[in-house]
């Protein structure tokens, strides 16, 4: 049984085999060549340079922390202090999380329509690592996923980078950013393996009726698709009450619904996310739950006690905190749609939840600007007002506003908005384009 | 440029594709069919069931939390509550790290031979995510990368899920476990993209002198190895001057060292770890560099609060934990090293450094057992004492303890391996068996 070879340890040259390298060559993987940030690529591929005399002021990262403007509670920070004066987190966890840890998060979402157990949920790094894990145990390479246009970027650059296709199906801005079903549908083939919806909407904003989710479902019923239903902006909707899970609509398509701590906390650098496995008819079955265990084994799950401090975040967060960063983004969206909805030449679109904006832009009467990106790279230079241009999210033409920053400084840099665009937005192009073709 | 297509949305059934599906065929991925963790696989087959008289002692848990008797310092804990109460890491840090955490760690490893700045430092989620992110920007499907055998099992398990071939080169246990460097060579062919050198080792223990790698570091240079240096027990070895780094040693051969938070400061759950670029003669280049950071931004880097204790770490650790650590590992290796020395049937084979020892049966004096695997869980079961198998490392008829537990439960196990080993062995077999054969 000993498998100890022969070889005598030295370090003279043996005779060398030809097939080896004489040269150093040392080259990224097609894996990391693959993993493509769109929005990576477009900023950086941007000029920008703010205009001098005016404070830069930045709409497009997605993180409510930035400004200070939307600290997240006390009672968050305390059950993290708490779970390190434990000394009981600090050990290695089960790799999809401890099961009490897990336990908690089961209680928190479970619902007399879409029960959970501890077991079916895995505590993951951010909600990142869960869309990464939900794609990669359902998906191979060959197979396409469906991704909504416009969408977050994170699932076309998981998925190009494990040789996954990504097919886009629409959704319509005239109707709320509500999906178009036929598109979707006519979407699905036989190498499909797994349908994302994001809802609440980044980029958009929007949230989906009951009515239409019971929609979705019907297409990836009958196409037998299982679902990732991105919900890491779930709650935060306004009114509170309507915003139904995917998962509680459904009663055959199995289901991993992605959240995490990021946005309803307001603690996105901590990076806690969970997938919340919902399988009523046993369509996943324990081997996609065993092959969730096992891609968990690469990483070994998110910080202990961050997974430690759930109990208490969940139980001491004061209902008050969650009403009041729903309120202030409720009200900074209505202020933005409201101020940029006079602009000539834009489109806002009202959202319902999230953090974002999406606004058209009726580019043909810019007839300074090429396109999207052309239009925000301007707005930088001219009026030092950043947002990110939609085609980061495959959707030229358009552009996403953060709605987190302070009111004062959302008001302003509307101001700025419709300054510049009065200044570049010229009323009787259309004719001369028209004519130019 | 517009994109909005025509589509209508409905949910009438529109004539169906006939290349849909048209039942559920929800199968794990190829990826994670191939996520493959020999440790998991070996003790889930295992029968453990302790006896029941003995309170059962665990030998093979690579976690030094376990028992309580290795608490992290009160500085550790304190600097996250630092981090915490300073509301300055709730926010998305870049995916590759805060810059300013990344010159703690810069700063904490540079040295004249092998100096660092902040650019040459990535943080990763623990060192596994180190790992996982030096082996996929490097090697493709196809490739194959050198491991140590014995070695840690995370090497094999990353590798095969990416299709890259697994080759194993000797460690050999009558030269305290340094490299084979004949054999290593001749693992070496035209598609050989990557040598893992563990240092100190898990599971061996050992801990290579500066002259054993300067040997390993010319096989590299000859065949245009990278090499990824393993080295998350660098500091855990005994006298500490003894350990130069592989990256000190090397003019030419880029290295990327994975190490992190876990051993050092005995904080394994907070999967916080780093890798340090060495690449002094500009062969990984910005190429790689680019690839590593595109890699980390699937999943956004590590816990931010834990990014923002490290400065405190590292400077308001006091030495004496440090070295109260390592006399005490040091000291438990030894009772166990002498204690197992005089056991028959047992070949333990003293270690330097990490927090392991690994022990040879000579499985030919034990025919009640027809392997590691079978000696150890008979070990569970009549002893209620579980170490692991070195199948678990590609090495058969080895079996590792972990060296962490408090004294007196050392001593216990070690008494009991005794009478176990006293109880099976048969000085006479060999003959026997030779004539049998």
């Amino acid at each position: 049984m000993a498998i100890h070879h022969a070889g005598v340890s030295g370090n003279s040259s043996p005779v060398k085999d030809k097939r080896c390298r004489k040269t150093w060559q040392v080259k990224p993987s097609l894996m990391a060549n693959n993993t493509l940030n769109p929005i990576r690529a477009i900023v950086d591929g941007m000029k920008l340079s703010p205009h001098p005399d005016k404070a830069m002021i930045s709409l497009s990262i997605g993180d409510p922390t930035v400004f200070g403007n939307l600290p997240t509670d006390d009672a968050v920070l305390q059950a993290m202090k708490d779970a390190i004066n434990s000394h009981q987190y600090n050990g290695y966890a089960p790799s999809v999380g401890y099961l009490k840890s897990r336990q908690v998060v089961a209680n928190y979402y479970s619902c007399s329509e879409a029960p959970l157990e501890a077991e079916d949920v895995i505590l993951t790094s951010g909600c990142s690592q869960a869309i990464d894990l939900a794609i990669s145990v359902l998906c191979n390479p060959g197979d396409n996923i469906l991704v909504p246009r416009p969408g977050f970027s994170l699932y076309k650059t998981l998925a190009l980078s494990f040789g996954i296709e990504v097919k886009f199906y629409n959704l319509l801005p005239e109707k709320s950013w509500e999906v178009d079903l036929q598109h979707l549908e006519s979407q699905v083939d036989d190498r499909t393996s797994l349908l994302i919806v994001t809802n609440p909407s980044n980029p958009c904003g929007s949230v989906f009726t009951k009515e239409h989710l019971q929609k979705i479902l019907t297409v990836a019923s009958r196409n037998c698709l299982p679902i990732l239903a991105d919900e890491v902006y779930s709650n935060m909707v306004s009114p509170l009450d309507s915003f139904p899970s995917l998962a509680s609509l459904s009663s055959d398509v199995p289901i991993m619904s992605c959240c995490g701590l990021a946005k309803r906390w307001l603690v996105p650098g901590w990076r806690m996310g969970w997938i919340l496995i919902h399988d009523r008819n046993n369509i996943f079955g324990s081997e996609i739950r065993q092959g969730l265990v096992k891609l968990c084994q690469r990483i070994l799950g998110p910080c202990t006690i961050v997974q430690g401090a759930l109990e208490g975040i969940f139980n001491n967060t004061p209902q008050g905190f969650y009403d009041d960063t729903i309120h202030f983004i409720k009200s900074n969206a209505e202020i933005c749609f409201n101020e940029l909805s006079t602009v000539p030449g834009l489109k806002p679109i009202l959202p319902s939840g999230a953090m974002y904006l999406m606004i058209g832009i009726d580019i043909e009467r810019f007839p300074d600007f090429q396109s999207d990106v052309d239009f925000t790279e301007r707005l930088v230079t001219e009026q030092s007002v950043f947002c990110l241009p939609a085609t980061a999210f495959e959707y030229p033409n358009f552009f996403r506003i953060v709605v987190t920053v302070p009111e004062q400084m959302m008001l302003e840099a509307c101001g700025r908005i419709r300054e510049f665009c009065q200044r570049h937005y010229r009323p009787g192009r259309r004719d001369k384009n028209d004519l130019d073709q």
